[in-house]
């Protein structure tokens, strides 16, 4: 049985107290959050805490703020001997400013608080500074996940950026197609297949090989008469993306 | 039955000739291109030709050529009361230069060659110029696809626009994010469930609802470091891209 302490109540923090919570070999002891209010929606289930003095003793304290924050917080924690580790792609090790021993446990996944997730599915990355702590850690996030990988902070960042690339930046590019779709009175609906199968064909295939379109097809025509038709941020948009995927694919034109 | 003559052996015609093959109440009754060993796949199973001169008579003839090509290749065709339709989303009505009559049987879908697709699952806008081909073309349609919707060409070409931004940048993103993982030694495996799930969350919700990551969070630090790590190319569009998140999401920061 390993014991866990959460700190903070964001996305992240929230999908990991309910993993935690559904997993009967990790016992989650205590959730803190700075905010009382958000503490509310786990008050019944955990001990909370407003107050970094009245953290319990833990074999793990698992910092879920975001990236600007976990310095400040972790300068706080005085617990020695016990393993503290953030969850952020994009901040090292060091990042941690407590006495204790260091560690990162990152999911890799999207969260959105209301949305539920299948956590089994989702990587979790994982570093340690020493390697007592790693099997600890290796432990702990097996339990929520049967994708755990090793991976340093060079490998975690550049993964962080190539995440925000195939998540946050394809989320925006959805959010483009429902505007231009809402503008027109077209049901998105229609899209939807489409999105399926292109995220669908990169899991079995290199997304180089599989790249169509008036870019990669050269079709001047269509590109000049799409940016003609858009406004001038998403013509921005359109031309920077035509331009880089014709610089990818260059040698085949 | 309803037969049907395919010019073009391209990604759309051979997925719509293969949907026609499948199909016991549509009579596929000849290929064209003017490649010979473009139709050496189809060969065995339906009559093909090479010259224009050559074709047969049939209720639908289904051009599926380049964007550039529908002009040339649909001026040559002189079938008076016959219905000739193009493939493209990105084509008006009038870009069909043939002597009969006019009509669009547009699959919104990303085709490559080799990759088979549920056509039934496959969106198909149709557009007439008479509305008793209307009523042919509306019934050719709903044979091999579930979702056919009736779209005028305003609607038709921000449709396209919209399926360009939704499935040919999200896969370039997919392949920057593919590049960055290869170059860091990183299995793109890892990234699975975070493409999936974005795909699927985005079915269910409107994509501007559940925008995440650093820019949407104005996360400076990590925009700024991400920056720092990209080459110039890959530092362009995550700039721009960070710019419009901001722009669409600015009165929630």
């Amino acid at each position: 049985m390993i014991s866990v302490v959460v700190l903070g109540t964001g996305n992240v923090g929230t999908h990991l107290i309910n993993a935690f919570l559904e997993n009967s070999s990790i016992k989650l002891i205590q959730v803190y959050s700075r905010r009382k209010s958000a503490l509310e929606f786990i008050e019944n289930r955990v001990p909370t805490t407003t107050s970094l003095n009245s953290l319990i003793s833990a074999d793990v304290y698992v910092i879920a703020v975001s990236d600007n924050a976990i310095s400040e917080l972790s300068s706080h924690l005085n617990l020695e001997n016990k393993l503290v580790v953030h969850t952020s792609g994009a901040s090292p090790l060091n990042a941690l400013k407590n006495k204790g021993n260091k560690g990162v446990l990152y999911p890799l996944q999207t969260f959105t608080k209301d949305i539920n997730v299948d956590f089994k599915a989702i990587p979790i990355c994982i570093e340690t500074e020493n390697e007592k702590d790693l099997f600890l850690l290796e432990n702990l996030a097996s339990k929520i996940s049967d994708n755990v990988f090793m991976l340093n902070f060079e490998q975690r960042k550049h993964l962080h950026i190539a995440a925000v690339f195939t998540n946050n930046f394809v989320n925006h590019l959805y959010k483009i197609g429902f505007d231009i779709c809402a503008e027109n009175r077209i049901p998105f609906e229609i899209l939807y297949p489409l999105i399926r199968e292109t995220a669908n064909k990169v899991i079995h295939n290199e997304p180089g090989a599989i790249q169509t379109g008036p870019a990669f097809r050269n079709d001047t025509q269509t590109i000049s008469n799409h940016l003609n038709l858009l406004s001038e941020e998403k013509k921005k948009l359109y031309q920077l993306l035509t331009d880089s995927i014709k610089n990818s694919h260059g040698e085949k034109l």
